[in-house]
């Protein structure tokens, strides 16, 4: 670490994080999909420019206020996807009036909302559950999709842009192999549910959105868009998913040493629960993060033994091996690959790139 | 609910709210101890407004930007309870140049550091691991105690405070028997030390603050002050260890019901790990917060079966029992009351009371 930094900073590798949009965005072109990046996990117009340099136009957002972001910061064609929050309808009716807004509904109830209170025209996805068991509905409750399909086509401000799935269950995978299982499973339901549908394919998209079977998978027969978010930074979830390599890995928290315990070989760091969040692995043991070094511009893990063991609200506690121990003292730089880039970088809220370029978020 | 909210909002009660603090500050008085509350949970100048309508003059924080934000709103006597970063030098010497700072140091390093490098007085609290195992001396190393207190007589800006303890292993507790276990333990520490030390009672003082001791505990003996933080709200952890009455729980999650799913008596909710964090308990099975009603100005736990199941990043899944997922419609808003209210605090950033006033944090 060439730098001293006095709080917990969020270290963005510009270098991986552009060759992740790159990889992503080559392999939407060779696939003929179109690329709709999911912006959730950056939240950054910076980063978003990003992606505009590689020829993106549409992107995905989770909320309204990420959208009412995204569009003040020259992005027209979006799409929320989270299933419409009634209770918004006017705020979605006010950026509808200035942007493409595509949402995501599978209930009759918010279609008649939405048709009855929105002055400007919106895209709607039927959003699917392919097996994540969050929400949309399951592709073989075909009646159900036909009708919410009719009532659709009855509408006079709501267009019917197809099917929406984030299939969250690939989280559950431990390797690449895995990750194709679940994505081969979201393909056939896929293509039953085009075979049971009367409508002709050109008549609608399906686009999928989740980092893992995006990263990892080749066949993506049935399937018109992409929108996976993740995959800008990935992070040690990812890592032990199977979707990436260690070295696709963007961004890295550095966080002040501030004090050392030789009887238990731990660190304590200026860097808690409201920098890294909560999310934890485990893999020998429950770890927060893992601490790397940076070699040839690129992150390299320390040892197993060495790991960020618990979070408080802003101390954290790092387990060493007696090297790392020896390594790091009080008031050096300790970096440590997050376990959820996601909520990392949504508590950090902004990026340094480099030693000092700072990048705010949303 | 007597009114309707758009997005994710932090409900904060303030009738409880400020009982809570006059209890505590009630106890203090009573026990003749200095109550030098954490405001680490609320973050707000307002919240902090009301302690001072206690008689209270004195606070702790959790960082130098925390520090910096309370001396803006009119506090002059803050303890910064977190191990001194020395990469943050010289953000301290100028707080201590216009406020009694006081900051925790348990390293000769540090102590020498700070010796070096303030211009401005300021008080050193040796901090003491009663058995938290984050940070501290433990009580029993005698030599090192010594030593560093000698230490800290010959520097000339630092003035040696006392000792500043956190317990935070109370929070595995799950009675209040097993708190005042927990308690018993750490004054009887306190004791030995104060027994091995060769000073005067009345040179130094021993700060404590931990919300689940000073919650239940009745016996103080040579403890001179307390700085419990979390009590201000309390939350469904304090309650599992035994803290708190449900009655005491000052905060609540407010959120938008979006769907619904009949088949496994599901909502899904606009409120995920960004709003509530991924802070869980595990009572039969693993939660992130709990339905609770509002009745006579108090929050009711609804059934068992009926509680937030996970987080993504903004989807929340309400499990339910037969009878709750009648009750809740799409569109409808659904309160939650927080696992652990200084993350979802920290997280949301403004509180709301009654049904607009709007407070914001640091």
């Amino acid at each position: 670490m060439a730098f001293t930094i006095t709080e917990p900073t969020l270290l963005l590798n510009e270098d991986i994080c552009k060759s992740n949009i790159q990889k992503m965005a080559q392999k939407a072109r060779e696939k003929e999909l179109r690329f709709k990046p999911h912006m959730k996990t950056h939240q950054s117009s910076v980063v978003g420019q990003w992606f505009k340099e590689e020829g993106v136009n549409a992107i995905t957002v989770s909320s309204v206020k990420m959208a009412r972001y995204f569009s003040e910061h020259g992005w027209h064609d979006i799409t929320i996807a989270f299933p419409v929050n009634i209770n918004q309808v006017s705020e979605i009716d006010t950026l509808a009036s200035s942007i493409s807004l595509t949402l995501l509904a599978s209930n009759k109830r918010v279609i008649d909302k939405l048709e009855n209170e929105v002055d400007h025209e919106v895209g709607v996805y039927i959003e699917l559950d392919t097996g994540g068991n969050r929400s949309g509905l399951k592709p073989e409750e075909t009646d159900k999709i036909k009708n919410l399909v009719f009532s659709l086509k009855k509408t006079n401000k709501l267009h019917w842009q197809g099917f929406y799935s984030h299939p969250g269950h690939s989280y559950q995978a431990r390797s690449e192999n895995e990750i194709i299982e679940v994505h081969h499973s979201v393909i056939q339901q896929i293509k039953q549910l085009r075979h049971n549908l009367p409508f002709d394919k050109d008549e609608f998209e399906i686009c999928i959105g989740d980092t893992p079977c995006c990263s990892v998978a080749e066949n993506f027969e049935g399937i018109d868009a992409i929108s996976p978010g993740n995959f800008v930074f990935y992070d040690l979830m990812q890592l032990r998913i199977g979707s990436c390599r260690l070295r696709d890995i963007a961004v890295a928290m550095a966080c002040p040493v501030v004090d050392k315990y030789p009887n238990r070989k731990e660190l304590v760091i200026y860097g808690g629960a409201i920098h890294f969040s909560k999310e934890f692995l485990e893999n020998r043991h429950i770890h927060y993060g893992r601490v790397a070094t940076e070699m040839e511009k690129r992150w390299q893990l320390r040892d197993q033994a060495t790991y960020l063991k618990t979070v408080s609200q802003e101390h954290g506690i790092v387990h060493c091996s007696k090297e790392s121990f020896d390594h790091y003292q009080i008031g050096d730089t300790i970096t440590i690959l997050p376990v959820h880039s996601c909520l990392t970088a949504n508590l950090m809220g902004t990026y340094t790139l480099g030693t000092d370029q700072i990048v705010t978020q949303l």
